[in-house]
C-alpha cells in the first residue's frame, strides 16, 4: 500500500476561531454543533474565515462475489444498472447533488458488467467482481493497492479542480457485508451485533446472512492484520473510499462521511493514520443496525438521524448545508461591537 | 379571540403518496424521514407533485415586564437592540435565511423602545412591554386578541406573497419564563422541569427564575382556562406567533417549528385547534431544558438536534433543506420503470 503524508492540524488557531465566534451578535454557545463545526473546518483550514469551495461526491461501484450466498435482498444485477441511471440524473443522490451544489463522480472500480459508450463514467475497473471470500480472498495484495490507488487518484484529481470538501459514496450490492465483517474485526464488536438488514432482509434473512459471515471468519486463515483482512473480505468500491480518504486528509481537504459503509471505510483508514479523523465530519446515523456502535466506538457524533439507508453518499450530502451554516456564521454574522448590541455575557 | 377555519387535510391521497415514494429507484423505505416528509407536504398540497413557494420566516419581537425580577441573563435592552442588527442583515436568522432563499419579516409586537426611521420593521406595537406577571397579568383580554390579529394578519399577507411555507422566530429577552409557564400548565409537568437556563443562566440564575417564577404562578388567581393562563404570563410576541400558526393552518401553508419557545407556543395553539398539527413539521430540538419533553408531550420528532439555543427561527431554517430534500425526491427521482433498474423489492 502506498504511504499517504498526513497530518494533525496545528491547534495554535482554536483559541482564536473560539474567540471570534465568542463576539457574534448571539448568546454564547448558542449556535451548538455549528459553532464546532466552525473551528474544525477553521483548525483544518488554518484561517479565521474558512470557505467551501466546490463540494464533489465520488461515488465508488464494485460487485462482491459473496452475492451468491444469498447474503442481500437486492438483485447483483442492481449495482450494475444503478450506474447508468446516476449518470442521467435520476438516482436520490443525483436529487442532492443538484440541490447542494454538489459535482458527482461515478468510478467503477469493479462492477461485473462490460459498460459500452456510457460517457461521464470513470473506467477503473480491477476485476468483474470480486472473489467469494466464503471461499477464497476476495482480492489479491496487487489488487487491493491497485483500489486504494484509484481512491487517491480520483481524490487527487478533484483537489486539482478547485475542491475542499468532499464526500465518498458507494454502490455494490452486499456490500454490508463487508462492512459487518471489518466492523467485527476491527472494534472487536460481536459479528451477531454488527449484521443488519442491508437494503431490506427480513429476519430470517438476516439469519441467513450472519450464518454465511460467520462460516467465513471461521473459515479465515489469513495473517489477521488489518491489511490482511481488509483485502479478504474486502470490496474494491471501499478500499477504494479508504484510498481517497486518506489521499483527501494528506491534502487537508474536508471530509463528510456517509452511512454504515463509509463509516467502517473510515474506522479501517484510521489503522493506517489515526489523523485521519481529524478532517472528518459525519453526516448521518442511519438505520442499518450496527451503525451508531460503530459511531460510539469511533467517539462520532453525526449531524443528522434521519433513519437513510441509501448509500450513495446520500448521508453525508444531506448534512452539507449545515456545515456551510456553520461556515456563513463564522463569516456573515456580525461581532457586538459592530452591531451595537450589549454584549450577552462577559 | 378570532376564529379560525382549520380543517385536518384529507388522507385519502396518502397510499398514492407510499405508492408513488415505493417505486422510485431506492429500496423501500430507505430515505426515511424523507419519506414521511413528502407525505405529509403532499396531503397538505393534496398532490402527488407538492411544491415549495417562496419561503418566509416572520420574527415577532416583545419585551417582558418580567425581566425586572431578573429572570434573563441577557439585559433587557438586547430586545431593542437585536431589530436593526435584523433588518440590517448581521443577526444569525439573516445568514440562514441567505443560505436557504428565505424572506424574513420583523414585526415589532412590543418592543419597550419607540424606533424612528428603521426601514423594513412592522411597526404593530402593542405597547412597550407587557406587564409584569409576578405582580399582574401580562397583558388585558383586547391586548391578547389584538395580538392574535397581528399574527393572523402578517401571516395572511406572506399567504398573498406566494408563500406556501413559513417558520415563526421570536425575540423577546425573557422569554423562556413564558414558555416554562405554559408549558408547566399546558401540559401538567412540574413547572421545575419546565425552567432552564435561557441565554446563558448558570444553576445559581436557574434557581432564582424558578423561584420567581414559582412565586408567580402560586400567586396567579385567575379562572385557570387556557387563554386566561396565555394572556396572564404572555408575551406578545409569543400569542402572535400562536396567531401566525392558527392563521397558516387555516390557508393550508406548511409550518416549520423553530425551538423551545415556538414549540410551547404551537402546544398552545393546539389547544384551541388540534387540527394545527397537521400543518407542522418541527425543526430542531435544542438544547434549552424542558424542551425534549414538551416535544415528547406533543409526539413531535424534531428533524434535527444540533444544540441550537438562539431562536429567531435559526433551528426551523436550518431544518429547511431536509424538507426540500423530501420534496426534490418525489418529484425528481426516477421510478424503476423508467430507470430499468430491478425493484429492490416486490
Amino acid at each position: 500500500m502506498q504511504k499517504f503524508n498526513i497530518q494533525s492540524p496545528d491547534t495554535t488557531i482554536v483559541p482564536l476561531l473560539i474567540d471570534k465566534i465568542n463576539n457574534l451578535t448571539k448568546p454564547k454557545g448558542s449556535l451548538g454543533r455549528l459553532e464546532e463545526l466552525a473551528v474544525q473546518v477553521g483548525r483544518i483550514q488554518q484561517t479565521l474565515s474558512p470557505a467551501l469551495h466546490k463540494p464533489q461526491n465520488i461515488i465508488f461501484a464494485a460487485d462482491h462475489g459473496i452475492v451468491k450466498e444469498g447474503v442481500s435482498f437486492s438483485a447483483p444485477e442492481v449495482t450494475a444498472q444503478a450506474i447508468p441511471n446516476f449518470l442521467k440524473g435520476g438516482a436520490g443522490i443525483n436529487m442532492f447533488c443538484r440541490q447542494h451544489g454538489f459535482l458527482l463522480k461515478i468510478v467503477d472500480c469493479g462492477v461485473n458488467y462490460d459498460y459500452k459508450d456510457l460517457p461521464g463514467l470513470i473506467d477503473r475497473k480491477i476485476r468483474k467482481g470480486t472473489r467469494n471470500y466464503l471461499y477464497e480472498a476476495a482480492m489479491t495484495p496487487e489488487e487491493f493497492d491497485q483500489a486504494i490507488g484509484i481512491g487517491a487518484e480520483i481524490t487527487e484529481q478533484i483537489y486539482r479542480e478547485g475542491t475542499n470538501i468532499l464526500s465518498f459514496g458507494e454502490m455494490g450490492i452486499a456490500n454490508t457485508s463487508t462492512s459487518s465483517i471489518w466492523m467485527h474485526y476491527l472494534t472487536g464488536i460481536p459479528l451477531a451485533q454488527c449484521v443488519g438488514a442491508g437494503s431490506g432482509l427480513d429476519n430470517a434473512g438476516i439469519q441467513h446472512k450472519y450464518k454465511v459471515l460467520k462460516q467465513a471468519v471461521d473459515r479465515y486463515k489469513g495473517s489477521g492484520e488489518v491489511t490482511d483482512i481488509l483485502r479478504y473480505f474486502g470490496g474494491y468500491e471501499m478500499v477504494a473510499a479508504i484510498g481517497g480518504m486518506l489521499k483527501a486528509a494528506e491534502l487537508k481537504m474536508v471530509i463528510i462521511i456517509d452511512g454504515f459503509i463509509m463509516t467502517n471505510c473510515i474506522l479501517a483508514a484510521r489503522q493506517f493514520y489515526p489523523e485521519v479523523l481529524d478532517y472528518c465530519i459525519f453526516g448521518h446515523c442511519g438505520d442499518e443496525y450496527g451503525h451508531k456502535m460503530v459511531l460510539e466506538y469511533l467517539n462520532a457524533r453525526p449531524l443528522l438521524s434521519l433513519g437513510l439507508r441509501l448509500g450513495e453518499g446520500t448521508g453525508a450530502i444531506c448534512a452539507y448545508p449545515i456545515i456551510d451554516s456553520a461556515i456563513r456564521m463564522i463569516n456573515e454574522m456580525n461581532d457586538f461591537k459592530k452591531a451595537a448590541v450589549t454584549k450577552y455575557f462577559d
